[in-house]
C-alpha cells in the first residue's frame, strides 16, 4: 500500500553539482529532466538560486544561478507534472534576485540553512512564499548542533509560515535511532508541518534511513540518480523507487539514463562509497577533508587519512 | 557502551570466493588472516568445507576444501585469539571427511541449510560438535520460504543442541523492518540461543540491516573485507568496525588490506553497487540471474535486465 502524500524529490543537478562546479552540458540536464518527468518524479532540484555577486560565472556552470533563460532552455514552459525546485543559501542571494513566481518557472525554493540561521531562513523562506512560491527550509548539519539550539529553531519554525521542514544529514554519519529520534522531535516541534528527509551515504545508509525517515512519516524525500552527490552522494533515487510503491513511479527512465549518462560520468567524478568520505560520516565531520584528500595525491592511502582524522579528533581537547 | 557478546565474523575469503571460485593466492589470504589478527576480530571463514566428490579442484581453488595443509600454509597452528571457521553445505561434504577437532585449526563448522533440509542440517552440526568443534546452522533464503515452514524449522532447531543460528538474507532482499521481525521470531523460537546475521548489500542495507540486527539482539555478525562477496557483497567490515564500540577493535590493519589488495581485487571482479545486483534484491530473487547477465556482453543494459526481471515476474501466474 502506497503513501499518496509521499513526494520524490531528484536533486541530481544540483547535490552532483557540488562535484564539478554545475559544469553539466545542458544535453545531461535534459536528459534527468525527461526521465523525472516519465518516471514519475515530483520535483526536480535543478541548481541553486545564487547571486553572481556571491559566486563567479568562470568557476561555475548556469546550476548555480538558475537564471530564468537557461532554465526555460531544458524546460521550456514545463507544462509536466514535475514541479521544479532550486535552493538558495543563506547570504548567497539578494531577496530581489528573486523574481515573482509569475515570471518564473521555477515551483519551489528551498531555504538551507544551519540551526543558527534559522530566523534569516525564515525571513527568506516566507519572502519567497509571498513572491507565489511553494518553500521550505532544509536544516542542515544538526549532527553536530547543541540539542538547545537545535530545539529553540525548530520552536522558531513551528511559528512560522514555512510549511516543509528537512531533516537533513550534511555529513552522511546518521544511522536508523538518530533519524528516529530527530523525525519524532521535528513532528513534536512542528505539528501540521510536512517533514522532509535529505540523506547522505557515506556509510551506505542513505536509502536506509530514507526508509526510517518513510516509517517516521517523512513525505518528502531527496534523492539522486545513482546516488550522484556530494562526496559519497545521496540516496541513490533507483533504490527508492523500487522501494516505493505508487503505480505512478516507472523505473525504466531512470535506469535508461543511469545506464547513457551517470556511469560513464562515474569513470570522472569520484562520487560514492569511497573509504575516505566513509570515516568522515563515521567521524561525523564535514566532508571537507576528505574531498580534499580524494583530489589529492594521496588519494588511495587510506591508514594516512583515517590517522589523520583520528589524531585530529585526540587533540581538540 | 559496547556489548561484549558481539562476535564480528569476517567471511572475505568464503563469500568472496564465490566471485573467483576461491582462487586467491596465499599471500591474499594470508593477509586478511593477519589483519583480522591485528583488527581483533572475532572469527575468520576461510572458506567451504567440500568434498572432491562434489567438486573439482581444477574449477576451485583450495578455500572450497580446506584441507587441513592447505590451512597450515596460512595460519600454522593459529596461536591467535582470531578463531577460525569454514562453512558446510548440505549433501556437499560426508560427515567422515570432518576430522576430530584435535587434528584441525578449524574452530567452528557453519552449516549452511534451506528451511526444507534444517533436519539434516541438524544432523550435520551436533555430529561436528560431537567432533569437537563449535556449530552454526545458517538458515538460507527465508525471503523466499513460506512463513509455516520457516515455524517448523525454528522448532526443530530448538531442540537442537546446536547453540548459534543464523538469520540469513541470500537475496539481500529484506528491509529493516523485515529483520526486526524476523531477529524476533527467532528470538521466540530459540530461547537461550544466540542468533547471527548474514546481510546481502544489493539494495545497500547490508550494514543498516546488521545494525537492525544488534539491536534486536544479534550477536554474531558477518562481514567482509570492501564488502566483498556474492554479488553485491556483503556487510562491509570497515563500516561495521567503525561503529561498533568494543576498544579491542581497530579499524587500521583492515584499511592497510583494503589499499593494498581489496581496492585492486576490485577492478577485476564486479562485486559491489551495481543495478542488476540491485534489481535482483529488490524483485526478491536468487542473484543468479544478475551474476549470469553481470558476466554477459549485455551487462551494461539495465533496461533490459530490469524488463526481463520484471516480465519473467508478470508471467508468473
Amino acid at each position: 500500500m502506497f503513501r499518496p502524500e509521499i513526494k520524490v524529490l531528484d536533486c541530481t543537478i544540483r547535490d552532483g553539482g557540488l562535484m564539478n562546479n554545475w559544469q553539466f552540458d545542458d544535453n545531461f540536464v535534459k536528459n534527468i529532466y525527461n526521465a523525472c518527468v516519465a518516471s514519475g518524479v515530483d520535483y526536480m532540484e535543478i541548481g541553486y538560486k545564487s547571486s553572481e555577486k556571491a559566486y563567479s560565472r568562470k568557476e561555475n556552470g548556469p546550476w548555480k544561478f538558475c537564471d530564468e533563460k537557461d532554465l526555460r532552455k531544458i524546460v521550456g514552459d514545463n507544462k509536466t507534472s514535475l514541479k521544479l525546485s532550486a535552493m538558495a543559501d543563506i547570504g548567497r542571494i539578494e531577496a530581489d534576485d528573486i523574481a515573482p513566481k509569475s515570471e518564473s518557472v521555477i515551483d519551489m525554493i528551498r531555504v538551507a540553512s544551519y540551526v543558527n540561521q534559522v530566523d534569516k531562513a525564515i525571513w527568506l523562506a516566507e519572502h519567497c512564499m509571498d513572491k507565489g512560491y511553494e518553500a521550505t527550509i532544509n536544516i542542515m548539519a544538526v549532527s553536530t548542533a547543541m540539542e538547545s539550539e537545535l530545539d529553540e529553531a525548530l520552536n522558531d519554525l513551528s511559528k512560522s509560515k514555512v510549511p516543509i521542514i528537512y531533516l537533513v544529514d550534511s555529513f552522511g554519519s546518521m544511522y536508523c535511532e538518530q533519524v528516529e529520534l530527530l523525525a519524532k522531535k521535528y513532528h513534536k516541534y512542528l505539528p501540521g508541518k510536512t517533514i522532509g528527509i535529505h540523506a547522505h551515504n557515506n556509510m551506505q545508509l542513505a536509502f536506509s534511513n530514507t526508509i526510517t525517515g518513510i516509517i517516521e512519516h517523512c513525505n518528502f524525500l531527496d534523492a539522486t540518480f545513482l546516488g550522484i552527490g556530494r562526496g559519497a552522494g545521496n540516496c541513490p533515487i533507483e533504490i527508492l523507487m523500487s522501494f516505493l510503491k505508487n503505480p505512478k513511479y516507472d523505473l525504466r527512465p531512470i535506469l535508461d539514463v543511469i545506464q547513457k549518462q551517470l556511469i560513464p560520468l562515474q569513470k570522472t567524478i569520484d562520487w560514492g562509497y569511497y573509504i575516505p568520505y566513509m570515516i568522515s560520516g563515521a567521524m561525523n565531520q564535514h566532508p571537507r577533508a576528505s574531498l580534499k584528500w580524494m583530489s589529492s595525491d594521496k588519494k588511495e592511502n587510506l591508514v594516512e587519512f583515517y590517522s589523520m582524522i583520528v589524531d585530529q579528533k585526540d587533540h581538540l581537547d
